[in-house]
């Protein structure tokens, strides 16, 4: 038999992700609500609080809890620090509490309560024993030298409330398991990506560009509106089976090799590629641009070339074969003979964990606070969980990006034990109602507690078949789509100038043709019939409006055409529409209909809409609006506000 | 850093309740259906096993898991006994199968294998280094001695995979958390219930009936189907404050007092009233009820009567005011002076529930196997579940009734703590869409896994608005909506005789007007306008027919008209489907849409419907069916076949 019991029950609290198992996320300066139904046997109150503190830290503050309605309550607290936060919910029966309400009822009925008093009185006795409080002796003090009227008017009035209320009898509260809420900075949430390949961010095409060169390309890079540059793997690259230009199997005398064989005589992971500069100069390319406001991602790709240095000092950390040689990586029945994978049940597994939570630490040393981890889903869930807070406990600013293309369960499972950010199957969806039911997943379903994605609408390994046919009415599309359905996204260096040649027959491949992870390169990033313009003033728009900057306030509305994606987002006053037409080769011209009802906006009322890609505006009148959406101009953002709120010289 | 790590993860089990705090329910035949997502980083092979066993065995039987799709695994174990098993999955990476799948690859693919080989023969030798298998040693010894070919074969053999599954490394397998399941005998599904108040089951109007009256009415009650008899309470009565007549606040001479006033010096809850018999005719009337295929079901009523000889012998366990008063029951400003409750905080709060539990086990041992609960939700939740799991862990066969009309999260709570039935909100469910909202959930939703519900049609203290106003229409189609959409269902006496005169104005009150709760009464069971004929067949109906059987294949189909519910049940072939008019007063005609296509018959070929309440057949085309429900005839329930699976002599 027990020693006690507990007479509260507490449970379905939100959020709690899989029985409290793993954090849910959110950002600084977010406000973490938490509900819980809450209920005890029988009719008596139930005072309930919200526990909370930063992780490590011994006191709780508490948040008095609330009924709301069907015994569920709530509260919520501020998350003003990019720390962890603790959190639970404790409960008890309220006796005082439960005696005022009834003596309350008794008293409206005419009963005469003298017994009740002393019963109260002996409730207050008990918390005086308890606490101490001094004030309760005074109570109790006045309590004796007062008639009966004055009794009632003492024991029910709101002063004694608060005070028991203050110390309440919490020995058999029920007490939840304490939960956990990662706060990560802002831009965990929101902002523009631009994947840099640093090689060819210069001018001479028979050699690679330096962290020189690349620091010429921040203004252009800061004037298009980015907030993060993405480096693909700057170090030392292996000579050993590295392969030439579009992935041929042997490289020619000049070709550098890609990036993510990683590893040669000159240095491993820790090292920078003597092509590039020192580490000296990419720590000046670091500063140089976060004086620009923005700052670096750097590319860790736990993954080695044959001549990398770890082969020696640890062969312990590599598995051999039976004839002496080592394995390389492969996938059966292809051989990747310029990679070899770490040996993960090596017998020196946990010096292997330490050595890359090491080579992670490095970097943030070097000023890198943003990592792209490749291929995460083929490291082991546990070394990640380990890795990622082992960082995060100094450095919880450090934000980092899980880069698996993989199942479903996987990937939303990186989510869940630490990755910050994922890249998304946004990529591959195309058709208004994969787009649709995918982005519900994303922002009302249990991953939006978890799960922040960033929408890359190409990647120097992704050159997505709708780019390769649609041409630049697809790039503007996509761009858009990217940049307004999610608040964090991405574009791969080129794709501002709707480069869209594919390695082999369009629609047989993903690939880039002549791709510099194989080959120097120099682009013309001016070259006609570019989209900079577009990209320049879709990273404005986002900027200027603080909807695009989240994600779980996305709403698909009615379009009548079915190749007409119309959507918005609403944060505060702040309310911004876009209609896509997703097919990039025919103009579609469609209803759509703003959700006024939302906006506060009545059917007859008019409204003003800015059109925010060209500027325009027009006064309507009615939910249902007529957009044509021409392959050359595929996409609309608009801005909706009241006519009354706005004073620009039109009628309103 | 930990010790070591898994390397897979198992997550979203099913059925897996509150995170394993509370056991599923199932009954016994049935099959325990286990879901997971069972995932690993990469593309290595894994495992899992289902484990199972009853609660107390050390040893765990083992069942494969099967990948049904997108990473979710399934596998299912046979309940054939009233207890409670235990459940787990364990799941590890399966290194031969991962070594058998990529040599297949490369052999598909003319490469040469032989190191290939070797590794396999290590990981064999690996197994049987653990197992000590002699059949993997003489696997070791032929390959030995084989050449290329023969290892390859042989590696690569079923007999090998075989016996290598048979030999895993589970030495870092991921195991869930053991989750239980009850398993109730089959009365906990499904049975209909009879509430026979004990006093006014004899003839004379001046007296109680006895046991040996009530044993006469056996007879006929079995001839109208029912299994379980549910008798209110049988205690001596208590007289201080005893109410009288129609709830009246005096009490007359010769009035007998509400069973629920437990307790006098004539003994408490443990004796029975002497105007009902001796405990040695109680055992009797079980015996008899028993041998005519029914149970009986006793009220346990956790209350006293002031004459309780517990305020004596255990004063500790009530509560006494300042002035040295017993406390009486109240719900402020009510007060109920003739019923005092126990003082669950009383210092001797684990005597207090050892009473308890004492008292239900002495009328296990009198033969009653099934206890009809009255206001569970005003008792400790702990205490329910504390005493439940005494009671059942040597009876497993006991089934707890919880009347608990209350707020849904507390009714659903007490189900999860071990309440194998509750009544439910069915008694006021009277339109259309609120009867599909209301039983959706309780068969589709999670309520599914833990409560069952037993609907009731009314209660000695509920005789619904629908009733009062409905007349024998109503009576009809209530007893058919309760025994058809739930397998457990109940009236109270009377019901039959379509008793509905209300204790004061028609549609002000719930209570029965002379109600037996307060007066001794005889009835004529057999007085005109009754429904006994109904009764009757309805219960025929659902033990001839399985689908009625069960609870969660309930459906809900298309009925053009609003005032008309119909809906159907499925088990094998048994297919029945029910049709009803919901407004006792006027007829309704409706279109209703049969599911052709989950019976498998075509919309163009003909099938069989038999309307089992009158027997007629007819045979019909297509999904869409016309049925005329008038007021004297407000139901029909029918059972569909194909037409050429019957050989009635109806042409097919």
């Amino acid at each position: 038999m027990q020693e006690t019991f507990q007479n509260i029950v507490i449970e379905d609290v939100y959020p709690e992700l899989d029985c409290g198992r793993y954090p849910v996320k959110r950002e600084v300066g977010d406000r973490l609500e938490v509900w819980a139904d809450i209920f005890k046997e029988g009719h008596d109150v139930v005072s309930a609080v919200l526990k909370h503190r930063e992780e490590g830290e011994s006191a709780w503050s508490e948040t008095q809890m609330r009924l709301f309605e069907n015994d569920r309550w709530n509260a919520a607290f501020d998350l003003p620090k990019n720390t962890r936060y603790e959190y639970a919910i404790e409960a008890w029966h309220d006796e005082f509490a439960t005696w005022r309400r009834d003596i309350g009822k008794k008293v409206e009925a005419g009963q005469n309560v003298s017994l009740e008093l002393t019963e109260g009185r002996g409730i207050v006795k008990g918390a005086h024993e308890r606490s101490k409080d001094k004030r309760l002796a005074s109570t109790l003090t006045t309590f004796e030298e007062a008639d009966y009227a004055e009794r009632l008017a003492l024991l029910r009035s709101a002063e004694v409330a608060s005070l028991m209320a203050a110390n309440p009898d919490r020995s058999r509260s029920t007490v939840t398991r304490t939960l956990l809420v990662t706060v990560d900075r802002e831009r965990a949430r929101y902002g523009a990506w631009y994947e840099m390949f640093h090689r060819s961010q210069g001018t001479a095409p028979d050699k690679s560009a330096t962290f020189a060169d690349m620091e010429k390309r921040l203004p252009e890079i800061e004037d298009l509106g980015f907030d993060v540059i993405y480096l693909v793997p700057i170090h030392p690259i292996g000579t050993t089976n590295r392969k030439g230009r579009n992935n041929a199997v042997f490289a020619g005398p000049v070709d550098p090799g890609s990036p993510y064989g990683i590893g040669s005589a000159e240095g491993g992971h820790k090292a920078v590629h003597p092509d590039l500069g020192t580490l000296e100069e990419f720590r000046g390319f670091v500063g140089a641009t976060r004086e620009r406001g923005m700052e670096v991602a750097l590319d860790f790709a736990i993954q080695a070339s044959p001549d990398h240095p770890y082969i020696k000092e640890h062969p312990e950390w590599f598995r051999f074969r039976p004839d002496g040689t080592i394995k390389f990586a492969e996938n059966p029945p292809k051989k990747y003979q310029d990679i070899v994978n770490v040996d993960w049940e090596s017998e020196d597994w946990e010096g292997l964990w330490r050595e890359w939570r090491d080579v992670l630490l490095f970097w943030v040393e070097q000023g890198v606070k943003i990592f792209r981890v490749d291929n995460p889903h083929t490291k082991p869930f546990a070394f990640w969980e380990w890795a990622i807070r082992e960082v995060q406990k100094d450095h919880p600013e450090v934000i980092f990006l899980s880069e698996a293309f993989t199942r479903p369960k996987v990937m939303r499972n990186l989510a869940k034990l630490g990755f910050t950010q994922s890249y998304t199957y946004f990529t591959w969806r195309n058709h208004k109602h994969e787009i649709i039911e995918y982005l519900t997943e994303l922002t009302k379903d249990w991953p939006k507690e978890y799960m922040r994605p960033n929408f890359f609408a190409n990647t120097h390994d992704i050159l997505p078949h709708i780019l390769q046919f649609g041409g630049r009415p697809a790039f503007i599309m996509r761009l858009v789509l990217a940049a307004t359905l999610s608040p964090t996204y991405g574009i791969y260096n080129g794709y501002e100038l709707c480069e869209n040649t594919p390695r082999g027959e369009r629609g047989t491949t993903v690939y880039y043709q002549d791709s510099e992870v194989y080959e120097y390169k120099v682009w013309d990033w001016n070259r006609p019939g570019n989209i900079k313009d577009y990209v320049r003033r879709v990273n404005e728009i986002r900027r200027e409006n603080v909807a695009l900057q989240e994600l779980t306030n996305l709403e698909f509305h009615e379009a009548w055409d079915d190749n007409v994606l119309f959507y918005g987002k609403k944060t505060g006053d702040n309310a911004v529409f876009v209609a896509a037409n997703l097919d990039p080769h025919n103009a579609h011209d469609s209803h759509v209909r703003f959700p006024l009802w939302d906006l506060g906006i009545a059917e007859d009322e008019p409204y003003i809409v800015e059109e925010l890609l060209s500027g325009r505006k027009m006064q309507a009148t009615g939910s249902l609006f007529w957009v044509r959406l021409a392959p050359q101009a595929p996409v609309e953002i608009f801005r909706m506000e009241k006519a009354s709120t706005v004073n620009d010289g039109m009628d309103a």
